[in-house]
């Protein structure tokens, strides 16, 4: 095995994944409430939506990797309908995610896992699937807004900003 | 050190990248060739210069990373005005990237660039923000093409499959 170090550590790549989770917080801020829950382009989700998809499988995701009970993906129980409330559950999961992701060991990132009992990958390349989706559909947000007239925020934007607990 | 194998490769990060590049292929062939060239969603960019700005990071900024010459940034070289010569392009920059891959030394990505004399950071994180970028304006593509009535490829169709060069 080569000695330099690796191209990337787990620290690392949490603080990358937190750093697309504050710049998604930035986009669901960025959008009018009523525009969050219900304004559509090419009839796909609202972002309210696939924010609420983002949060199922981030802190589940990790539930189960760390060695929980594995348990079929469902995005229906975030009873989340209110910017509020989306930006609440938001800022729980940044700390449950940092909590859960100290518990992974390092081998961990290497064995498969069955995830939501249906994706059946490396635990890396879950975690990397999770940071693309995200990345993805916060795009989709960022169309969503500019048929709204508003300015997204900057791509490059993700400053690990501690947002206040409400 | 912890002896575990690190979290990824750079084989493994290459794969990752040609994964998503093959997908963003997928994209560009969903599209009409004028809808491709011309159809905008919200007064953003048609598809066609996405991908340009795409094609004009990845195997340019992997030059400058393997130590060629720093360049500014330029996507207004790319005379690519048709749907085949987009996608002749893609294909010989899939090629180009294994190739310039292969020659990254494992330290490599850990040493500061200043990327196109402008982004100024550890190699990895300039490569993340290759992959990041594209996935982030093939999801642009992937509203646009609902807009226009087309289902797009599925998000996880990401194998690899050698285009027939053009």
């Amino acid at each position: 095995m080569n000695s330099a170090k690796p191209i990337l550590t787990p620290d690392e790549l949490l603080f990358h994944w937190q750093g697309h989770r504050a710049l998604t917080r930035r986009v669901i801020e960025a959008f009018p409430e009523q525009e969050l829950m219900s304004h559509s382009v090419g009839g796909m989700r609202p972002f309210a939506e696939l924010a609420k998809e983002l949060l199922a499988i981030a802190v589940p995701g990790l539930k189960e990797i760390v060695g929980g009970e594995i348990k079929p993906f469902n995005d229906e129980n975030e009873k989340l309908d209110s910017k509020a409330a989306l930006l609440n559950a938001w800022d729980e999961a940044t700390l449950a995610i940092d909590e859960l992701w100290a518990k992974i060991p390092l081998e961990r990132f290497r064995e498969n896992i069955r995830l939501f009992g249906e994706y059946d990958f490396p635990v890396i390349q879950n975690v990397l699937y999770f940071i693309d989706n995200e990345i993805h559909h916060r795009a989709q947000g960022y169309v969503y807004l500019r048929t709204l007239g508003i300015q997204p925020p900057f791509f490059w934007e993700r400053q690990l900003e501690q947002p206040a607990s409400a």
